[in-house]
């Protein structure tokens, strides 16, 4: 079932560029011969952090091993770009466009920015391969191309399990193979608050399983969101709240809701309590903290699955909301303690928030519940709201790897809209919760099923919706995974030519 | 959920032990002090490979790392064994029986044979625990154990993907450390054929995904052998025939039954050809070279779900049959050319060769079929012939990982039938099969799922059958595992003290 002629083509990049001529015309490569240099239009030159350490690594990405080539002429890969972001992070509204040409002994890549450039360095890395003596080709090429969704995202839940630092890493690298551009970082929860903030380090030193070895500090925080914006991710935290707070409440005393039974408190704790003064001054200090410590202009704020029976239960909480007139609704009290933490950011919510507030509109809806996960995205968007899709790509939930077709076959856009909302669908994310995860098992489950979601958030729709066609390429690409490192499971009976051999 | 403080009692040993008393008392350990010997009354001593090399792995196992101990004073774990059965090979007639005494200063292992050593080392190596400074303890023990079944084991199939041989030896460390007996090497299949024959070198280098890099040669299956011998493990070798044979026939001419369509030749091929001469002394040569490399006296002949089709769509097949009597009963094709090969061994075949031939009495029967297993089991015990139990704990079948309960509640023994019967249900098999299953998932699929088929092979069921109870003691070994260097998958939101750092 492997073709590995298709490691040949352009067939061979994945997620599949937008547009491309590809042809049987073949160059040989030389590492001795072989380098990545600027454009002389290029406004980015040498010293551009982004591109320099994407030459490094991706010189090592065409040449995994050392042979020599079979022709010793020289090869130029010459990189431009339009505008110098070198040392900004990636946003909203970065291109990701870029245009590649391989040629005799040159490919030129341009794009308007270093994050387009990344990219496509990542598809020039795929498009190169080795013959059976080991020496490097690449076939002459025309490519044009671009995301079709802004917003292309992975979440990793650093609560319900810690994951080591270099287990984030190594999901960055393969979230850039695989064009992906958000990291939504999950990273507190009920079982555990592993941040170790600086205004409020109790949280950690209470909250978090271990407080020295399960830990992220801020130095860790620095160095994932570092490696991140050289691959041209951003990273996107996330501190759910009012619900999944639980761990909070070890390292902060009176910010949960004692919950009552027979009118008396129960010893149980609920969702973050609304009543109190001191929670709004801690919410914000908090806040004000994480916005400064993730300069990504997001922040999710989380928002889902409230339990309102504590708050029902508890007799100050029922006063506050008739001091406050909210009658018996208890879904206000979920948007008051929310809304009032962001700062000069736009906010994500859960699209639990939606459902129980529709009119409110300053924040973006993140459409995770199963069922008709369209007609959700249809409300959203006629709402005016941006929107995110999760619900088809909770990849956590273990199933046979043959599943990937059912994370490919996903149609974002299938509802009936207009076009003005469909714009609104800004992207989708795979979910990888941590009940049954952890760095032993994170990456086989997430790769390579994570990939039937990058290429249908990144490429043509009409072009990738056909299953047999994709599965060789996704083989293929799969087999780089495992080449480059990343523990990818097989889709299949079959083999790579070279096996994961780490154990 | 977890409980720390099961480290230190007996309760933390996995597969239970049969018979046990646990106290508070503990002992401290210094690395520096510690030492295992040989009893003077043991009939092993120094020079006994299997002894020498246990000492020496179970050392590191039980001081994972360096830091003094809290009190000094000397302690010896002394060991002693009846027979010395140091150069031999494990075999079903192995005690594996051992009593352990831990009391101050001193342990004391006996056991019949060094297998049992091995076995009452593994179950030391688990008593042992570290304090929060690091030194180590162990508490007062006696143990007196022994396995529920003779043959407790796992089947890997490396056939549909390649395994290293490194990923093998792995794996036989984790066995160890569950106490498994058996690896069931599925060697061959359809696929591919990765074996490297002394006699047929034809078979690999043309059946093989790759002839060079996806084999196991001679010397690979004597480490694997030799590796787990040292750990008491045997190596059951099984080249399944007469069908699941296509990847034979790319190096064998004539081997395989070339199926007909409308009377002619359809190009494909089916099940090892019995009605050529050649079919017989091909097997008989191949089944000799297979008895010879490996040792052990058990040797499984596959024999399940044969293709009766393209043996009936065959003329000179019906020929066959009709010269020798068997009308149309192609079943009987089955026997003849999987039974005459097995040399001066115990034969293992699949049920589907029991369900053909009920009156054949020569071999053993792996039960694998889903559905009503222990009537199976009953059918064949029934008919005097010994069973193993596979069809329970299928475990290349992706599930959620709190499916161990599933693999746990299994009762091999609860069906009607007289207690010599039961006698006959030698153990029971862990299968995993490699279609979704390679070197980069293979780890966190097998443990601990194959840690709850341990413990119900292992021990006393009466004392092993609450969930609820055995939850936090599989919890505490899994970390145990992960602490070892075995990728197993959490079973529940938690964390280790040491968490899995390799990626």
């Amino acid at each position: 079932a492997r073709s590995p002629q298709l490691d040949n083509t352009v067939e061979g990049v994945w997620p599949l560029p937008q547009d491309f001529t590809s042809s049987m015309e073949q160059y040989p490569l030389n590492p001795h011969t072989f380098h990545f240099g600027y454009g002389k239009q290029s406004v980015a030159q040498r010293g551009c952090s982004v591109l320099d350490s994407a030459f490094k690594r991706y010189f090592s990405l065409v040449f995994p091993d050392y042979s020599s080539g079979s022709k010793d002429k020289p090869f130029t890969a010459e990189i431009s770009v339009d505008h110098d972001h070198c040392d900004d992070y990636p946003n909203e509204e970065s291109s990701e466009r870029y245009n590649l040409s391989v040629s005799e002994r040159k490919a030129v890549l341009n794009a308007e920015t270093v994050w387009g450039a990344v990219r496509g360095l990542e598809t020039f890395s795929q498009l190169v391969y080795q013959d059976d003596s080991g020496s490097y080709f690449v076939n002459k090429t025309e490519i044009v191309d671009f995301p079709r969704f802004q917003f292309r995202g992975i979440l990793l839940d650093t609560s319900r399990h810690f994951l080591p630092v270099q287990t984030i890493l190594k999901t960055l690298d393969a979230m850039a193979y695989n064009k992906f551009n958000v990291f939504h970082w999950h990273i507190v929860d009920d079982p555990s608050f592993p941040y170790q903030s600086c205004t409020f380090p109790n949280l950690s030193s209470k909250g978090a399983f271990h407080p020295m070895t399960h830990i992220y500090t801020q130095s860790d925080v620095r160095r994932v969101i570092s490696y991140a914006r050289l691959r041209g991710i951003r990273v996107l935290p996330e501190f759910d709240s009012p619900g999944h707070t639980s761990s909070w409440g070890k390292g902060q005393s009176n910010l949960l809701t004692p919950c009552y039974r027979s009118g008396i408190p129960s010893g149980t704790f609920g969702p973050v309590n609304p009543a109190l003064p001191s929670t709004y001054q801690f919410m914000a200090r908090l806040f004000q903290e994480v916005s400064s410590v993730f300069p990504d202009s997001f922040i999710h704020l989380g928002g889902d699955e409230v339990d309102f029976s504590c708050w029902r239960s508890n007799p100050d909480i029922r006063t506050f909301m008739q001091k406050m007139g909210f009658g018996v609704d208890f879904a206000k009290l979920q948007a008051i303690v929310n809304i009032t933490s962001a700062l000069k950011k736009t906010s994500i919510v859960w699209q639990d928030v939606f459902d129980y507030h529709k009119r409110v509109s300053k924040y973006m809806v993140e459409v995770w519940r199963a069922g008709c996960y369209l007609c959700e995205v249809r409300k959203v968007a006629k709402a005016g709201l941006r929107v995110i899709l999760a619900s088809p790509w909770y990849l956590d939930q273990p199933g046979p790897t043959h599943d990937w077709a059912r994370y490919y076959t996903v149609w974002p856009l299938a509802f009936k809209g207009t076009d003005k909302q469909k714009k609104l669908v800004i992207g989708g994310e795979v979910c990888m919760w941590g009940e049954y995860v952890d760095a032993t098992n994170l990456t086989p489950r997430l790769w390579p099923r994570a990939s039937a979601a990058a290429e249908r958030l990144w490429s043509d729709e009409r072009r990738t919706s056909n299953v047999d066609q994709a599965f060789p390429r996704l083989q293929d690409f799969r087999c780089k995974l495992v080449r480059r490192g990343i523990q990818a499971e097989p889709l299949y009976i079959g083999h790579c030519k070279h096996e994961f051999q780490g154990v």
